[in-house]
């Protein structure tokens, strides 16, 4: 490799072959808005290689942007701007250390992606039961930097709730050695949860210890026409009761989703004729002794006397149970298709959902003339609102509208208690939103914590919050 | 109140009508092994003058003890040295603040005991699953500083997996207004899990969300004759494997613990007629539809046919599972009776508790004549391992070997990958423990984090980690 003379000094610090070539691979992130910048690429072996880089890159000042799969959506794993960094991938250190079956925990390196680790699950009896349509890439360093969420978090967490323990390098150098497999441990502050979800900024994981899950013995799935996303609340609380918290995934679809979906899929079979306003795709997990179909029709049952779902099908083998999925997982294609002019993550307390859609609806009906897919995982109160152009229209006839709009957007979420990141974390892209809706206070403790843990900001710096 | 001019200055800095008399309660913890300086007692009514109190503490130079219900076994709401503390106690903030049914969702102040806060749940017609013996004086605020387990983590956590969101005072005197009521919000750095557990010396927990579960349609409660620990932890994975999860509750029990029922409360019925070495309690919560006896016999039939189980009773009435709940609970009741040398509150990986409980009762053959009672939150990992005197014995025999006896067994946990503490929390008490076993880069980072948050060091100095 050829370096410039500030480059060379660096690598000469390195581990043996660590380097990697800086490929455009490195420098991209999904949705193509950010660029990072080229500098070194490196790849350690193990942890006390990446704490050599980590060591090397503090003495000589270069930021270090941790990166995983990449497949972030928020621009936490380039950095544009700045000095240019040392990205340290973790793409070498993908091991399943080790799984122990009997306690349903898994040892796994930051570089495995998440379906080897649900595969690995998988073949010991358990399920690691959080799944991203990513899986593939997305790697689990990267899925618990991020805090990943995805359709079971109503029954399982997020991946936080996943996490026993870590195995991390901190912006020191030193070497966080908390690996444990423990359910219960109260010994000191929670480092843990500190750095899951901090997107690199305060130290690199490089291995971590995983909760698995028993396999249900019965699983099902049902599509249930609800007259309203009130209903499909009522609905849940319905679900959650009859089933002892069983509901795996309560996911709401709208009418217009299934619209694009005619528009985009025309081949795709959908489950009712008519294309209801709401529809909610519900998912259980139940002991040995309740078939799945025989709980749903029973809810079906209570849920129609009470007025609460009006049309049903409930899936009567694994294809049917799939069929019914894909319609789910196919709105994201079809919204591609379409086109947004702008997407928004946002999660609210339930009982605030109903009043949100019908007042952001009125505030857009009053601004412009748009679509809106509102769809997602509504048993966490999590959903994607996304704005297209309306019929005829293009996304660049917006263009003015379209930060105003999402600003709008989401001060009625943060005006009624909801998160204006509820998945996909802060990154670069949403350092502005923090700065304008986070607490105070907040803001400030974390700015100590990061100052402390990191005195020279070398631990991606302008992720989260804006660098120094 | 007369009141010394150092206290009388500061007094006169805090808002009207806060003090309270310095009753001893305020100075003394259960164990009786501390007792705390007499200083001023503030009761604040709400969290502005929570954040004025320590505002004027931090310009005096006062160090601030938080006190909930003073049920901590670890010494966290004492201060027996250095210069004398300021008591913050929680107690008029009491308040359930409002209750969210669908959302399963209730914010409630820091001062509400946990049996306010359970029966505003049940009232509301969901749960709050954290159950402590001492939950009529035991305050929500403590419950999270301390991070809390008790019988149903297995299930659903401890009180960490069961906060949504707090708000706090920190030790700048700014108000940290985190009270979220979101499942999944990935905005920034978790400070709320980094507050809870840290017993106060991050700052003061004033309200917290709390998640709420729904009350199982069905439950039931059995308790099981296994061979030894190893079968009672192939049943645990067979349990999970047939509820999907619902085993709320799996306690083992020794024969030890059965004598000393009998010693201390001959007149407790006990299911069995011979004292069996090991039993299992198990309680499940379940769906609509599947009779928990009727589940809980088929989980028997499949236990003892893979040996697991040689005999058990199933529950068939409410009075038949109190009862059975009976001979656990009182097991500590029991103990206290006899008397221990030396309790343990320790966690291990669940694949090596079988190998402890042998080992560990080798190495106690070779060092004393004494009887060793194991019980505890085994789904969990937790064991109360307590020692006590040989028959015709007395404790005080014991005196010159217990210091060494408890070291060695937190060194044979620790070399387990276990916890010397899994839910009692350091507080003063194990302090040492921490600084000998805890991980060196985990402790220069708490340490760090202490420093930013805390820099005047007056936010429960000497808890959880050495007053600098």
């Amino acid at each position: 490799m050829d370096l410039n003379p500030a480059d060379a000094r660096l690598a000469a610090q390195l581990p043996q072959g660590v380097l990697r070539e800086v490929t455009p691979a490195y420098l991209e992130e999904p949705r193509g808005r950010y660029r990072g910048q080229a500098g070194l690429v490196a790849a350690p072996r193990d942890v006390d290689e990446v704490a050599a880089v980590v060591r090397a890159c503090a003495a000589a000042y270069v930021p270090v942007v941790p990166r995983g799969g990449g497949t972030g959506l928020v621009a936490g794993q380039v950095m544009p701007d700045g000095p240019a960094p040392l990205i340290l991938s973790l793409e070498r250190m993908a091991a399943i250390r080790e799984i122990f079956p009997e306690e349903a925990v898994m040892v796994a390196e930051a570089g495995a992606t998440l379906q080897q680790v649900r595969e690995a699950a998988a073949s010991a009896g358990r399920q690691f039961p959080l799944s991203l349509v990513s899986q593939g890439t997305a790697q689990i360093g990267g899925v618990l930097s991020t805090n990943a969420g995805g359709v079971n978090v109503l029954r399982h967490g997020t991946a936080r709730a996943l996490c026993l323990g870590i195995e991390a390098v901190l912006p020191s150098g030193e070497i966080l050695r908390d690996l444990r497999r423990l359910r219960k441990d109260n010994t000191g502050y929670d480092l843990r949860d500190l750095l899951i979800g901090a997107e690199g900024t305060l130290g690199v994981i490089t291995a971590a210890s995983l909760a698995l899950a028993p396999v249900p013995a019965e699983t099902g799935v049902a599509m249930l026409v609800v007259e309203s996303p009130a209903a499909a609340l009522s609905l849940l609380s319905l679900a959650q009761a009859r089933m002892a918290g069983g509901v795996t995934a309560f996911e709401l679809i709208s009418g217009q989703g299934l619209r694009f979906l005619d528009a985009a899929f025309p081949d795709l079979r959908q489950p009712f004729a008519d294309r209801p306003d709401w529809l909610v795709l519900i998912e259980v997990g139940l002991p040995t002794g309740l078939p799945a179909d025989a709980a749903l029709a029973g809810l079906f049952e209570d849920a129609a006397e009470a007025g609460l779902a009006r049309d049903g099908v409930i899936a009567q083998s694994g294809q049917q149970a799939a069929d019914l999925w894909v319609v789910r997982e196919t709105i994201p294609h079809a919204n591609r298709r379409i086109g947004a002019i702008a997407s928004h993550d946002i999660s609210l307390p339930l009982s605030e959902i109903a009043r949100f859609i019908a007042d952001a609806g009125a505030m857009l009906a009053d601004e412009a003339d748009l679509r809106i897919n509102c769809f997602g995982h509504l048993g966490d109160g999590n959903l994607h609102y996304n704005l297209f152009p309306a019929e005829g229209r293009r996304r660049e006839d917006y263009e003015a509208l379209r930060r105003d709009l999402t600003a709008r957007i989401h001060g009625m979420v943060v005006a009624r208690g909801g998160s204006f990141s509820a998945e996909h974390g802060i990154g670069r892209l949403k350092v502005p939103d923090l700065e304008r809706w986070g607490d105070p206070a907040r803001l400030a403790a974390m700015q100590a914590i990061k100052t402390a843990l990191d005195p020279a900001g070398i631990m991606n710096p302008g992720a989260v919050l804006a660098a120094q």
